[in-house]
């Protein structure tokens, strides 16, 4: 059997060493997604089996389409915690803001962070980065099979899906054959790609689709076919029986039309815009647009909110400060 | 290294064989998807590697998003190929049928027949059949590698792509481990997972999303939520600048509504009727739906063509279908 992390995993028993014997935290993002919920629960799971009193924490709660992960994990929101001399590990926390203000004032000095973001500067103790790794999943399922560790059917299911979702199903540039191969030691040990499939991706309400429908319905295409815009106008929420929560992914489709460069999605609730921004590329930046409009966010992932506009006005607005930036990059390469 | 298709891999050669000396057509079936393609180009490629004269054949072209899979591989239609003397090896075909009827009455009695469907019952003279596996490229590439076969980066990347495309991006029940192992073994020989994600996920026409919202806006609840249709009237395609092929993964929008066991997609076009079915489980046999109507294919994924009627009228004929199948499956669990 081949070794996964070589590096990483001589040092992993340090860890471990260092946490027996205490209570631990394990500790995800705000906001969390399927490779920070499948990272949390499945080390707290192998500290556990190791007699480590471990629980995962996060500021936020585990979404719904991301429960069946969880089993009979402790698994707590912050504000519940009893946080009195706990041990931090963080995992999938690219830096200790991510893990939100108030947990990153109670455990400022992890004992350990494990990650696979390219700006993670290495804040705890012990360190477990692998910025080539698609997923934090990926890491810790390497660690513990490289550690010939036993892995139990629900963390092989966490470790399986944060791996799965982290690459869009193994189709992102940082899918590698490690990837496949670790997918492979995970199903032989329990994970199931089909109950986790239809778990993360066959559990749509009707209303989601309407609303998709309606969002589709509504597209158009702006700066010579590199942009396209769709609406969720006010109302279409109630009228469709959804939430915002519903919009999630809804913005790629706008990006995945051929020719097209940059896909926007703008909603109107309750008087208020909000916009997100999707380039395909990093050379279109879009956290630069959505600076414009005291938004923020990274190049090739942006939004912004705004109020006391109309969504036609908006619109033309945000379409003009795309198209700026579209001529400034056009400029810069000429 | 473990052998993936043990009984399969021990008559190959007998296969290679009987075509050494001979110019070979790989054949695969009308209106071709990824696994087909891919299981085409692949074995014709290794075909040609070992001095047999081959070619694909297809009786429709290769889909738009897919030809990046052929290369410099010849790959030719039905209607223009000279068929004499060529012996022919069919590939992802059900049955002979599947190929088209003008390609079935050359092509009778196929000197080899790769296949994973469960209604194959072997019309040819070597059959390789798994309906175990997940897709045709899972049989040839673990053929392949368990004959340590070279295999090209092209011919990985189509095989890749076949298991991809099959296991709607290794989620559906029939992803096994050996699919991740297999898939593995593909990137180690060049297969590139972005590459394919990319051309066959990002690259949507404009047209097709229009289809897809026009597809969406059509979606009724049948069978107390049981069943989700979606149609495609006549007209629709010109209406939309869009053609069948456009249609590909449409049917698992219906299927991936929560409670939703059964997703079906009926297309009219030239007064002909066809229909998709899918199902969530193998519980509910879609062959069998579909064998009422002439048609076949898997118990989760089948699929039928009918002329002479409307699609209302044939709307509520093929419901009545599916509410029998799942009576039935009701009555057989009582």
């Amino acid at each position: 059997m081949s070794t996964h992390f070589p590096q990483l995993s001589a040092r992993l028993p340090a860890l471990f060493e260092r946490l027996q014997g205490h209570q631990v935290a394990v500790i995800g993002h705000s906001r969390p997604d399927g490779d920070c919920i499948g990272s949390q629960v499945a080390l707290c799971r192998v500290l556990r089996a190791r007699g480590i009193d471990a629980l995962c924490v996060n500021p936020d709660p585990v979404p719904r389409r991301l429960q069946f992960l969880v089993g009979d994990t402790p698994f707590v929101r912050f504000d519940q915690l009893d946080a009195a001399g706990r041990l931090a590990v963080y995992v999938d926390c690219a830096d200790l803001r991510r893990a939100g203000e108030s947990v990153k004032a109670r455990f400022p000095a992890p004992a350990g962070n494990i990650d696979h973001h390219l700006s993670n500067n290495g804040y705890g103790e012990h360190n477990y980065i692998d910025t080539a790794a698609a997923a934090t999943g990926e890491i810790l399922a390497g660690m513990f099979l490289d550690a010939g560790l036993e892995i139990d059917a629900l963390t092989a299911q966490n470790l399986f899906v944060g791996i799965a979702t982290d690459t869009g199903q193994f189709r992102f540039p940082a899918t590698t054959g490690r990837c496949f191969e670790i997918a492979a030691e995970l199903v032989r040990r329990g994970a199931d790609p089909a109950v986790a499939g239809n778990e993360l991706y066959e559990q749509e309400t009707f209303g989601k689709l309407q609303l998709l429908q309606r969002f589709l319905a509504s597209f158009k295409t702006e700066c010579d076919g590199l942009v396209c815009v769709g609406l969720i106008p006010e109302g279409t929420y109630a009228e469709t029986g959804t939430t915002p929560e519903d919009t999630e992914g809804m913005v790629d489709y706008a990006r995945s039309i051929e020719g097209v460069q940059i896909g926007v999605l703008i909603e109107m609730r309750d008087g208020a815009i909000k916009a997100s921004l999707r380039s395909t590329s990093p050379v279109y930046r879009m956290d630069r647009v959505a600076g414009r409009f005291n938004g923020g966010g990274h190049a090739c992932a942006a939004g912004l909110n705004v109020k006391g506009t109309t969504l036609e006005a908006f619109r033309a607005e945000l379409v003009a400060a795309i198209a700026a930036e579209i001529a400034s990059v056009k400029n810069a390469s000429a």
